[in-house]
């Protein structure tokens, strides 16, 4: 099993890289950035430049594809530009792929690709239909890799990913954003919190997808907790994780006005067809974020 | 108004330049084939080759995009990777034409995007669930264009087509290959006939979507009938406007295992907001395409 991962210096795609190493596969990270690191063959890459896809899949010929890497920037991706231009290479990404001899692909998909319509978000059932830019262009690659893949004999699930925290995640985000204020004495203003998630340690998902990826089992497959989880008890969680409780402030900001009130996944294919489930109950998953912000405030990270 | 139509010698093409040219619009055609023609100012190029739009998008600066072109080999393009090449192209035509100055585009769907459930197609309604590669990119393509549109501040409309018949049709295909047989006095093998379809011509079909591109109608619209039509009464008509009634063989050979007993569009959308319906009936349609088919058979061609 040759196993080449795209957006392998990414927030999802460092933790992927640890759960790959420990099965052992033979392991090649594409990244923008260049990297070193024990156990990994390292390219050093941008998709978006034409060829690179089909030199690196030529190059390597993985015989496991896991492609995380796309546009990210917090706040803008979602209606960016960059979507379409990351669609664009993943489409080529896949064609080289399955060129170069690949028998099966694995990609990040998102909870963005389904309708908010209030109720569990079960695959191939529930409504899909982004309200974004990046749902959409995320639904549309899902639905045509599997298609390409029918059609070329290929192996493809599509593995859509809810709420993440863990090490790595950008400043500006929930939970890094909140520890911070915290972190620095302030209260952290934050919404009704009534909104309900559902959400993962970085590294559950990572586990989750590289599962998902060393299966066979094919299509949509929500990687996810499952548990419905109010933001305002995650919030109340860190806040006395953080040793200040009092700090945390609810309904001191509204809440986004096209914000679904309840986003939770059915993960009935994740535990039964993948066999994959989380060790940790969410309060400790959380200590284990938290524990890492607070490593970083004392060396000087974020 | 000025418009580039891509695919522009193509089946669909050569009749929506015929309907466009009647509008008086500033007319330019893109064709991977050279043509000239009066009122229309032709550009040739391959949308497949790096750079193509983009350069004809800045030196043309359309107003108005009609996306035809797209990989349609009979028997071929259901499952042909380049179904894959011709999303990736069609994106890039979306940016380009976007970056330009574009105001509205509409692009060539296909009733392969709906799940094909025997009830009327409904946009926006009925299920989506292609059961081929080139549905799945065709759908792919027409949300992925409906959201960057949205966040672009563009105008935009996906003209789903059902079934055609009319000049140019591709020999190989159900009218032509009937009319072939019978003007050669053999006998057409047909299937059992009670599929039922919706059927326009060629030319029907062209004046919808330049009605739609006309329009400000957004989002996806079926450019069909909406009138069931038993295959069995389509080509006994056939057979009666060739003068040989008597060679169509109904159930002489299997239908397709996977083809669907029904497959017809709701067109309310397109009756009541972009204001278009056919002014022939079926049969008249038709008989156009028959004495067509019989021009070109008495001229040598095809």
């Amino acid at each position: 099993m040759r196993v080449l991962v795209t957006g392998a210096s990414g927030f999802l795609g460092r933790p992927c890289l640890e759960a790959l190493r420990a099965r052992g596969v033979e392991l090649h990270a594409l990244s923008s950035k260049a990297r070193e690191e024990a156990g990994v063959r390292w390219h050093h890459g941008d998709l978006l430049d034409a060829g690179v896809a089909q030199d690196l899949m030529q190059r390597v010929r993985p015989s496991h594809l896991l492609h995380l890497a796309w546009y990210v920037v917090p706040g803008r991706f979602w209606q960016a530009e960059e979507n379409l231009a990351w669609l664009q290479a993943s489409l080529g990404l896949a064609r080289a792929f399955a060129q170069a001899g690949g028998r099966r692909m694995v990609g990040a998909g998102t909870c963005a690709e389904y309708a908010w319509q209030g109720e569990l978000c079960v695959e191939g059932q529930s409504l899909l239909a982004p309200q974004s830019l990046y749902g959409a262009a995320k639904l549309a690659l899902g639905q045509t890799w599997q298609a390409y893949a029918t059609s070329q004999g290929l192996s493809c699930a599509w593995g859509r990913l809810f709420f993440l925290h863990g090490p790595g995640e950008a400043p500006g985000r929930l939970v890094p954003s909140v520890l911070q204020a915290l972190g620095q004495g302030q209260p952290a203003a934050c919404t009704h919190g009534q909104q309900v998630r559902d959400f993962l340690s970085v590294q559950e998902a990572a586990e989750a997808l590289v599962a998902l990826l060393c299966s066979e089992v094919q299509g949509p497959v929500n990687v996810a907790s499952g548990q419905p989880l109010p933001l305002a008890k995650l919030l109340g969680e860190l806040g006395r994780l953080a040793g200040h409780p009092e700090g945390i402030q609810l309904g001191a900001i509204a809440a986004p006005a096209q914000e679904p009130n309840f986003l939770v996944a059915d993960v009935r294919r994740l535990h039964q067809e993948v066999g994959w489930q989380p060790r940790l109950s969410w309060q400790e998953a959380l200590a284990h974020t938290v524990a890492w912000h607070r490593k970083g405030a004392l060396h000087g990270r974020a």
